[in-house]
């Protein structure tokens, strides 16, 4: 099974294309889409979906993701080593959050042109030209190493700014890293700070009380702090929209207050 | 083959989540998106979408919808029998078009957390905690009786105010349930109404007469009255969309004349 | 396999409609979307698209394409058999950029109703009706010459506006033939010409000079010209949108400098 996340929209047929790539290497290939609507070259929100789906995926996955700025530059193109999959893409952090869920076994760089789509890749699309077939032939059962020479773990690009939480005794502070399409706001700060305690989020003036579901008896709702399905704290507003109430933008602090 | 409906939008890794969920638990599970593009918490409208894809799925096809804005509340979690096929999904009225359109032969409750994605499932998603994992065992072959406890199918929940044409000897009144991409106006009036007989549509001032395909060869289209392709009368614009024309609203009043 | 483009969109159910009934016929074809979202009725902008799309593919894909304003009118719906797969859809151009890279050997007319969906078609969705039946069909073993008449390949129509690419001694005229999701503008001049030589494009009052890929080091990245990975030349910005800055339309003229 490989799995496509990138940044390439839905309007054009760049992932059909590599769909065809895989196919051509791979006719039984089970391939799933997570997303193809990252905000263009949004490396930090590519890692954070990534990372949302990476656990829910049985072991041996095959997870290609390409948001790319950095495509036709020295940036490496790479596969992973997972305990429960394989990663793909180019070494820009956007494999951050599924580093931070699961260490790294292995690594290596896809420079060997005999599992490149043509042995003269383009400069500006290597989900066709190299992480689809990378894909493709690892499904099909061909070894990692092949693929070319190893890279010390160490030396993968991590995303330094998107784990800034700050824990405190009585909280911490964070900051909203991610709105979904439903207008949560959803905190880097993990659920597993608030487990059998008493909490509530604190963004701007507004001080946010938290509950156990996006539903509500109140005839007119107000912002909630959740636990979201994710595992991130987040601030919903039941059958509507926390982002369109508070503007909020990525990057803004939220602070979290404990009730012991 | 399992479908999915949502209003979980293709923007997060959500609906790829719940094809993470089957794929653990069924690999070769056929999987086919409906749309996930429901109006978020829309019901009416994800009713009439699964309404008008279920009659052309083969027998035996699971159709898993998600819009539900009651997730984490104490509305049902369920799975309905029905003579082509099987529903899965909150009881909140979603299977409403589903239901005229066939009866139901049987309906559980799944209760039952041996069948759940984990036996402490998440207050805020139910498409990755109880219905994709009912989907995935229902496709592997388990039967339906062992997810829950029967529900009597007259305490299924029911939309009662979207199939409110009234017709008349000379025609009748319905309103518009739903607008298309193309920006064609969708009515409640069932196609059923006009078989064998001239008629034409009135919206606000609008008289508009019947035709029957999308092509004129007018050189400034006006707005026609069609049978739509879903079985429901439409207001189209041949080359054009109805909705930038009219603006209208669903739930908008359309009066139908019948022209003997 | 079974490619799908079409301008249907997302929201509604129509593309999955055609999935079930594909599966109806042939559980086993294996699916593959190319775009739904070429903008209602651009038939240039779905040729351009599957043009893109095609070369990727493995021999025997079978490509339906429905962009298709004369619906219901008499209009051809037709088959194609290519070198390295099958076209299906309307007979109104789509197939142009297809046509334009390899030349087909055989088509024929969609008439024979027996492998139709239903005797009765509607006039307003022939993809449920007549071309997905087509291709399941084709996909499970069908020969082509069963579904209809052949149609002389003369006979086909095609888009004579959509390669007005004037070369002159030292570079020539063309125009933006699209403009995709990042904003990259994607001109009707082949990549071919400009292979061993140093070259730029003008587009209004700008100058363009060439480049090799989407990355720079400059502070302030200025509009690049490039060899896109679909064989044309395209405008682009490193880490932005061409169309932001140049907020050009599709079929404005741009003019190829050759600078040998």
């Amino acid at each position: 099974m490989i799995t496509l996340l990138t940044d390439f929209g839905l309007e054009d047929v760049y992932v059909g294309v590599m769909k065809g790539v895989i196919a051509g290497i791979h006719p039984q290939a089970h391939v799933i889409d997570l997303t193809h609507q990252i905000p263009p070259q949004n490396i930090a929100l590519g890692s954070f979906q990534l990372g949302n789906a990476y656990p829910h995926f049985p072991p041996g996955t095959i997870h290609v993701a390409v948001v790319d700025p950095g495509v036709g530059s020295h940036r490496r193109a790479i596969a992973i080593q997972m305990p429960s999959g394989i990663l793909i893409g180019p070494d820009n952090g956007l494999f951050s959050h599924v580093l931070r869920y699961e260490a790294a076994i292995a690594a290596v760089e896809l420079t060997n042109s005999q599992y490149w789509y043509s042995t003269q890749p383009s400069n500006t699309f290597h989900g066709r030209d190299i992480f689809a077939p990378a894909a493709a032939y690892l499904a099909k059962g061909l070894s990692l190493q092949v693929l070319g020479p190893k890279v010390p773990l160490s030396a993968l690009t991590a995303l330094s700014n998107i784990f800034t939480w700050q824990p405190t005794p009585n909280g911490g502070t964070g900051n909203i890293q991610a709105i979904d399409y439903f207008g949560n706001l959803i905190t880097n700060i993990p659920a597993s700070e608030v487990q059998h305690i008493s909490w509530s989020l604190q963004i701007d003036q507004h001080h946010i009380h938290s509950t156990t579901s996006y539903t509500t008896e109140e005839a007119y709702p107000t912002l909630k702090a959740l636990v979201g399905s994710h595992g991130w704290l987040e601030i919903a507003l039941p059958n509507g929209s926390a982002h369109h109430i508070l503007n909020s933008k990525i990057g803004e602090p939220v602070e979290l207050h404990l009730h012991p």
